[in-house]
């Protein structure tokens, strides 16, 4: 039986294109950017062209991309080193509560050096009120930071309106854009964002490297401390083969966008309508329609989303419950939490993240393997019985 | 005519047993190791194989091994995981003063935050005097770093006499092993260290992957918050890719370091006998013993080291003139004036570092290449000939 992988949110292939970019910087152009001679030259012009295509892809220039090695680390520079440069300015930043780990606890870890964090709540959809936005606004505050997408549950947020108000106001603002980008048409300037994440490895790029977009002008003091590579904002050898290959995959994306949104959508639909024929007490978490293509994220009540994650890999597929990172930690999800989902419920979630290898087929085996693991683990369940004993 | 690659210190090349290693995590087994399912098991595994290669290679054990993205990122994490975690010990640190970049302006980071930095002056050959490093102890000292070796002049510290005393006095001991490991025997037993940084890239691994080890009990804060992975020190999706290659390229290193040093001292001294017999007013620089094998470091007087690197670069002979961090930033290297090398005479250093693909035939290239480039240069020179011309 074929593997059925439908796991993009926490790993994506990497595109063969990219792949084959890469493969000249490992073996032929391996010299150091920083060395003056020729084999230094070869890979520091092989960064400026993929920070060239790494600009195009969302709409900014070239010298306002600031390569780093993952997405964690371009949201930990983006919010440790903003709340440094700005901290005479206020020490108050606002984030989202259903924020990635790496805003959430680098918001905390700030919070211990004696930043003030406001967590701003969502609704049932996952959504954050660019209202409260406003409201939560004070003097004090340095930065606001929104995901664009939650890849837990889909929703996409209203970055463009939020940004309207951030620069309004004149408040810095940053969006982690990493589950985003590459499958959304996203341009900087479109969402008046100042500051946004992506990642190589969510848009079929290699893992190991990712972006900060900096908008010029603003101030920002680097995580990394050393040499002056990045323009002195992040220093050490870059790991030329992997910007090569982001670039690559940047491009693939820019040109992609518009068939990886239909195909995934196909998917999304055909999943999101069978799922809730063939299984009772289903219920969809993020918004219906505010969504990212291909996410399809379900509650199935009474059961428990690892073990459904476990009888479904024994079945080739693979599929997961919340983030990778959070499935585990074994912690329920603060993002449903944030959500309104109670404890319970948010045990029983799954999330089908769909890519470009997917096809119909794939949806058809999730939708004849899943019901009968999902009835078999509620006939083990006390808690499933006693419900269903109290409905009849 | 064949190109002479002798500038290793700025970047090696890739085994390709560890690219061969790597291809199928690039290609196959994309799962992200967070991943409870299948695809996340198989990159999993194959980090902590690669995690226990790296552990054999320096003698610890395996959860000692923190993977990074950088050399640069593991001085960093470790000067400043420990100044966080230990600050209200006390908050002085003690580096030498011929560090790598990443460590110095991490030191001064970290003395824009309050910290007192002392930093350790070097003799003519750029040694750290043990002596000096026990009195420079004081009660409020956290952590001594001193580097294994210094690439630029080649000279090996001595770590394991440092790592007495700061163990008697119960100060914590970081060494910058990046040049040193994979190029000399390094045991972390032996050399009384409590944190090491070493890199994939200069040891014929990857670029993008780095470790550092820290001693099991030593507590350390994170640099990158976020996700737990390695163990909760550094979040971040996994470079799982170069993570098994750097673990590749360890095993081979330590299988292959006698033969590295044979092959590496041969080249050595092969340049060593030569240069000065056909270049006059030539000076050694580092230590003349204890120096890293293949390293060859000199001071051509009356000279700019870069118009040397750019002639000889365009000979097809890639070599470098301080570190390639140095040579990019265009200032006199802060090693040489530690030394004691005045400004004019750095000026006209060149560094010549051998790996394991150089052959004696590329010696005498070099041999045959550099004395007319440096008597045409002289020849250019006022400073030269009003030197000369003092002399005769």
């Amino acid at each position: 039986m074929p593997l059925v992988y439908a796991d993009h949110v926490a790993a994506m292939p990497l595109h063969p294109k990219a792949f084959e970019a890469m493969v000249p910087y490992f073996n032929d152009f391996y010299g150091n950017p920083s060395s003056i001679h020729d084999s230094g030259e070869k890979a520091r012009e092989a960064i400026e062209e993929a920070r060239g295509k790494v600009a195009r892809l969302i709409g900014s220039q070239e010298e306002e991309i600031y390569f780093t090695s993952c997405g964690t680390e371009s949201n930990n520079l983006a919010l440790k080193g903003i709340a440094w440069a700005h901290q005479s300015r206020g020490k108050e930043i606002i984030i989202s509560s259903i924020e990635h780990f790496s805003i959430m606890h680098t918001a905390s870890a700030l919070e211990r050096a004696g930043f003030h964090v406001v967590r701003l709540p969502v609704d049932g959809h996952g959504l954050v009120d660019p209202g409260v936005v406003e409201k939560s606004i004070s003097p004090q505050t340095i930065l606001v930071s929104v995901m664009q997408a939650n890849p837990e549950v889909g929703t996409i947020e209203p970055i463009a309106e939020i940004g309207k108000i951030t620069r309004a106001k004149n408040v810095l603002f940053h969006t982690d854009a990493v589950d985003s980008v590459g499958t959304i048409p996203v341009n900087i300037k479109e969402l008046n964002v100042d500051l946004l994440s992506l990642s190589a490895s969510q848009f079929y790029g290699p893992k190991g490297v990712a972006a900060l977009f900096v908008r010029k002008g603003v101030r920002i003091l680097p995580l990394l401390d050393g040499g002056i590579q990045e323009r002195g904002l992040r220093a050490g050898t870059e790991n030329v083969p992997a910007i090569v290959g982001m670039g690559v995959a940047a491009d693939l994306s820019r040109e992609e966008i518009p068939q990886r949104m239909s195909h995934l959508q196909g998917l999304q639909k055909k999943l999101t309508e069978g799922l809730p024929q063939r299984i009772p007490y289903l219920r969809f978490l993020g918004h219906p329609t505010q969504r990212l293509p291909g996410n399809v994220s379900v509650a199935v009540e009474y059961i428990e989303g690892e073990a459904m994650l476990l009888f479904m890999d024994m079945d080739g597929i693979r599929i997961s419950s919340g983030s990778a990172c959070i499935s585990r930690s074994l912690k329920v999800s603060h993002v449903m939490l944030a959500m309104g989902v109670d404890a319970a419920t948010a045990q029983g979630s799954l999330l089908f993240s769909f890519g470009m290898q997917n096809t119909l087929a794939d949806v058809d085996r999730i939708l004849e393997t899943l019901p009968p693991v999902v009835e078999r683990l509620r006939n083990m369940s006390p808690v499933y019985r006693k419900a269903m004993a109290k409905k009849t």
